[in-house]
């Protein structure tokens, strides 16, 4: 069997290297005075050719736009050497997901320096009725590998990727009850450092905002919440905690201005729209930060500088995250268990001035 | 020709469908007891088979896996429908570029409602040393089209394209001296109703803060301030003009700091990071806005409304700007010409606390 394709592959390299311009490989052939053997050769790097006839080849291949059909070597190795991206979309007006764009960075530069392609897919969070199943891209049979950045944590992974049978890890989100490899940010902890840092400054009343626990980010960092409350024996009052928010600035505004109504001192803002949102409200009303409200928020982007004053918040590598999902994906892809089924990426805290002590 | 193609093309198909788990059409055939011929057409929509038929395949590639290859159809209709996009990445801690992830947004949202796929590929533009032509995903042969950002107005076409012969569509910004069809905001006429405000609130000192010349954006965003100056009979102070800043906090920041020195009265900032460096200045400095100077950014981003006070900014809209490029891409690649060479997306002001009178 061997042979006959390689036969056939042969046949298909002549008849499928037809480009754009009715070039075949033939002609090639023809233009340069090489056998089409020696051509193929030359073109798909098969076996070596003198540096003439591969001068000849380059030239030919430059007057005449003949585009070498990597299609026929798609089908010669089963290996298109793409992976797929599916990641959430941005809302217009909306930075939240902007995450995702250094995600694709880090995940861009990975697949370069390996020698892939990205595909990349979008979906928006806003249109719950649309299914991951439905995303155009899961279903073409070209596609190598998988990384995806799942909509819910209950997203069942069967439903979700029906029918799709490829080397998939996933990215900064979790699916409860799946073992497919994850690289995320060790979301839990980061909170809990954030929250501790407000309390060890004293504060007694700290509230928290959040996104819904359908997502595994907000379920974890919610986690990481109660747990630094727990540690140091303050009281989890209900009154001082809005779960289930919706990522926008509104949201947030409003869902800080009932926080400060039930006397919470400090708030832990688990996501950056939410906290510019807290912010908003809090500059609005005369509220000083952190003299009366202190503030942590989540994700260290540019804008917590120009904030009055600049806000502290939890540092993530998005970009380290891309990265290292795309290296464990091409471990899978090319046969190869990846040493860790589960990378948490550590955060840190970037220390500004909404933090510290009440002053009266 | 056609006919030994088409025999070829047969014969590919057999081989090629053997996917991942070494199933072949043959074998697909042989479990529901269908012909090769039948099972093909049944695979590609080639011809209409019987409902018992369709269901038969289907079942069987559900049980085995197969994954009917892509690569031989695109070897039959030399289409891959699958267009490039390349813009300029992120930088750590540097929200400039967001604004191409909504660009991507809009792209990928034509794309799947016309039954295209896209590939992405991101470029730094802090290393002026990687040349867009080393953009492996260029030298693809089975790509249909391109979505170009030049990383500059001067990039020659046929240098940054080379070997390239693909329906092409520029976004953002212009490549001079070539006629590629370009879809981007009318720059120059948002600057200079950006300008033209400050001025008409009786600012006579309006200070400029923009990046590389290099970019058309840049290029076309200062000739709108010069624009709205000499219609007013302003004087063009070169002390008040920045130009060729870097796109960061930093250097906003101290430019902002020398042009408030020159006695600047308000500032236009045709960049949201270098915006974002003149509110930190003028914040940090205990300049009132718009009081003692009025500022105009550009990009209409969630942050300027946190900003204290919230920013008057140029709105344009990413997600269109990726729509309509995408749109003209496949008009481009179906063999019509697109009603319009340059399309140039209209921008507005969206109006907040930044601007407006002097007060003493």
């Amino acid at each position: 069997m061997p042979n006959v394709c390689a036969k056939t592959f042969g046949t298909e390299k002549a008849c499928a290297g037809r480009g754009r311009k009715g070039v075949s490989i033939r002609e090639i052939a023809r233009m340069t005075g090489l056998s089409i053997t020696t051509v193929s050769h030359a073109i798909n790097g098969t076996r070596p050719v003198s540096e003439k006839s591969r001068r000849l080849v380059e030239e030919a291949i430059r007057r005449t736009g003949y585009r070498p059909n990597l299609a026929a070597r798609a089908l010669k190795t089963q290996k298109s050497n793409i992976i797929a991206l599916i990641i959430p979309s941005t809302e217009p007006g909306n930075s939240t997901n902007c995450f995702f764009f250094d995600v694709l960075g880090g995940v861009k530069d990975t697949l370069q320096r390996r020698g892939y392609d990205l595909i990349v897919s979008t979906y928006s969070e806003r249109r719950s009725d649309i299914r991951l199943d439905s995303v155009s891209v899961l279903k073409k049979s070209w596609i190598d590998g998988l990384l995806l950045v799942p909509n819910s944590r209950h997203s069942r992974y069967d439903e979700l990727l029906a029918g799709v049978d490829l080397p998939t890890v996933l990215l900064d989100r979790r699916l409860d009850g799946c073992d497919l490899p994850l690289v995320c940010c060790d979301n839990e902890s980061a909170a809990e450092q954030a929250v501790g840092l407000l309390a060890d400054s004293g504060r007694a009343r700290i509230g928290y905002l959040g996104g819904a626990l359908d997502l595994s980010t907000a379920y974890d960092r919610y986690a990481g919440y109660r747990r630094a409350l727990e540690k140091r024996g303050l009281p989890l009052d209900p009154g001082l905690v809005r779960l289930g928010l919706d990522y926008s600035i509104e949201a947030g505004r409003e869902a800080a201005r009932e926080l400060v109504g039930q006397g919470a001192d400090a708030v832990f803002a688990a996501n950056s729209v939410l906290t510019m949102g807290l912010v908003k409200y809090l500059g609005g009303a005369g509220i000083a930060i952190p003299g009366r409200v202190a503030v942590v928020g989540f994700d260290d982007y540019d804008w917590t500088e120009i904030a009055n004053p600049p806000i502290t918040a939890v540092r993530q590598s998005a970009f380290a995250m891309g990265a290292k999902g795309a290296e464990m994906l091409i471990e899978l892809i090319e046969g190869r268990e990846p040493p860790e089924r589960t990378v948490l990426l550590p955060a840190g805290l970037t220390l500004r001035e909404s933090h510290g002590p009440a002053r009266p």
